[in-house]
């Protein structure tokens, strides 16, 4: 036991999500999510579920993971109360039996992450364990109980990603430096993700995006074998994992002197990044702060160019909550599909408004920003001045 | 059009995918797994959807990928017959639209690739349209339609296989130049990365592992920090991605001369390899494959080190069809759920067994092969030796 009123760190995360029961009238929660399952063990295996009660847990997992998963519920800071289940035959007949084995009434399962599929196979199984007399409990549909917890991250994790903000703006610097006409998109997308791995990641949070020339309006381009010419835009978007965590950047780079064109529409996406970023306060809603980055491109015209949100949550998922999007009409609806919220201290997302005008090309200048008790504290640190290559 | 009989690559694949809507009277499936979306339209963004109807086909995707599904279609080699369908305010409610719409009395959806959450929206508003008066389809369950048909490649597949064999055997041979005492676990991962990519790969095929020591007795180590250390069994498993194909290797090392006990369970891995191998050719069940690998290890006393399957398919997915694993002793049940079943010219599959003894060390060699008309074809061609690193 360690840190703040005697429970420990994976302690405090399962109280906040047994906190849900309640209003959901729930006896249990299976978490199948990966980085849920990650969230609440530090199981890092690619397979594995876990069984929430109201006191204790159960880890599920299979032959790979089973010495590794003994160490960590062994260990001092692992998950507290928790016992193993190792996985007999298949995942689904191991769940099932867990579940129809527990006595509880209603259990509550994660539908954005079980499939069709599975789900028939524990309410087949779990049924034909009640036909035989067992007390079998309620399969119930629960959303987002873990991701809102996880939206707000705590101090150690924090820590974490304010250390990964700042090895991410070592390799952004590393990464101007290296940069050349003539290189393939294709090689300078290695050289980035190299930079990530020798700056100390475990790993890229996604495909490195350098998209040059027309390439760069497309929002999501994929590198190939273009060469870096003059008069380009070139749009480099990278991110690395450190500890499990992700961090995520977008520069802009003009090979030789920018145009004119060039520069107005840069212009443009770093006024609509401070807009956004000024915007950043506890209270504030998630769409205010897209609002005021879309305000500032709509006033240059450049409003149809702007055709996606403006951030995503980061944490254990390089994609999470909160998402920093545009106003739903529909404000019920967003908040339940978490889709918008009011921003608290403690999350942690990217802000990158960007601006795309086909067969030209785009500008997106993205970083990452914690929200503090009165504003926020940017993680990464890096110019946003147009990068000039010659 | 091009190609044998007046039908497409493309067209081809179509075919074969409506050749199973008589069998499970469908008038139309609905896809969504990014890779069988891939597979039936060269599309590589990563959200779309694809109905397949008799004679016809809707493209769904966002507008991140207009602008690429727009070219896709116009290309002489694009998807024939295939309309594109923009999203407006979600997928799910774009789809069910879509599905609602087309007047088709059943149309299946994939119940492997479809969580319950997005099911119900589906269910939910196509219901809501049947409600007011429209003739709406019935939603079927279908499993493995499209992956069935992936798991036999065609002749342009086959060569880029080929070809990404004959690469990650170029890149075996660099990595093992770079091995040196002392390296990091994740040092000696970025490197192999690195060679990935110089070496032509778009990306790595998954995160590779490097496992030393006592940490490559777990078949999913994760790299850390360790440094490679005399006396040490070395574990390398990596792979990487050519023109959207996976190819995947491992190999072992040892830092200094091997043990009498490595060589032992290098030698047994070796000759389990050769079995399975033997083992390939059309009629051949892939569990008489895993059987011959397997048969190898428990004569040596290593039957229960061998805690895996001996292999996997590759494709557009690093794990596809056929899975080659333990014979299951209800047959009709593993071929249903995909486990196993009689291998076919064109099948393209990992033979990777191992042993792995706790505390001291594991050994997997690893290569990919294709089934031909009487055998197979090595796609990977690298020593099987033992490494040894000095």
């Amino acid at each position: 036991m360690s840190g703040e009123g005697g429970a420990s760190r994976l302690g405090r995360r399962l109280l906040k999500v047994r906190d849900r029961f309640v209003a959901e009238r729930l006896d249990g929660l299976l978490v199948t999510h990966g980085a849920n399952v990650r969230y609440l063990t530090n199981f890092t295996g690619t397979s594995g579920a876990l069984l929430v009660g109201t006191s204790t847990c159960r880890l599920v997992t299979d032959g790979r993971y089973l010495t590794a998963a003994r160490a960590l519920l062994a260990a001092p800071d692992g998950p507290p109360d928790t016992e193993l289940v190792p996985v007999e035959r298949s995942y689904e007949a191991t769940v099932s039996e867990l579940l129809a084995g527990t006595g509880w009434p209603r259990i509550g399962f994660e539908v954005a992450h079980t499939s069709v599929k599975t789900h028939r196979q524990w309410t087949d199984r779990v049924g034909q364990a009640g036909q035989a007399g067992a007390q079998v409990p309620e399969l119930v549909e629960t959303y987002r109980i873990v991701e809102q917890v996880r939206a707000v991250k705590d101090p150690g994790e924090l820590s974490t990603l304010r250390r990964a903000g700042q090895m991410l703006t070592e390799v952004a610097g590393e990464v101007r430096r290296t940069l050349e006409p003539g290189q393939r998109e294709l090689e300078v997308a290695a050289t980035v993700d190299h930079t990530l791995r020798s700056g100390g990641f475990e790993r890229s949070a996604f495909d490195t995006i350098v998209a040059s020339g027309p390439n760069s309006a497309l929002p999501h381009a994929q590198p190939g074998p273009r060469r870096l010419a003059e008069g380009d835009i070139v749009l480099l978007d990278f991110g690395g994992v450190h500890d499990g965590y992700c961090v995520d950047l977008s520069r802009v780079a003009t090979i030789g002197p920018p145009t004119e064109a060039a520069q107005r529409l840069h212009a443009a996406v770093a006024d609509a990044q401070t807009a956004a970023i000024e915007a950043v306060r506890p209270g504030a809603w998630a769409s205010d702060v897209d609002g005021a980055a879309r305000r500032v491109l709509e006033e240059r015209g450049l409003g149809e160019a702007f055709g996606h949100g403006t951030g995503h949550g980061l944490g254990l998922e390089i994609h999470e909550e909160p998402r920093v999007a545009r106003r739903d009409a529909d404000r019920e609806r967003a908040v339940a599909a978490g889709a918008d919220g009011p921003l608290a201290p403690g999350m942690v997302f990217t802000i990158e408004p960007g601006a795309y005008e086909p067969g030209f090309g785009g500008v997106r200048l993205e970083d990452d920003v914690a929200v503090t008790d009165d504003g926020c504290e940017m993680l990464t640190d890096v110019g946003r001045d147009l990068w000039v290559v010659s």
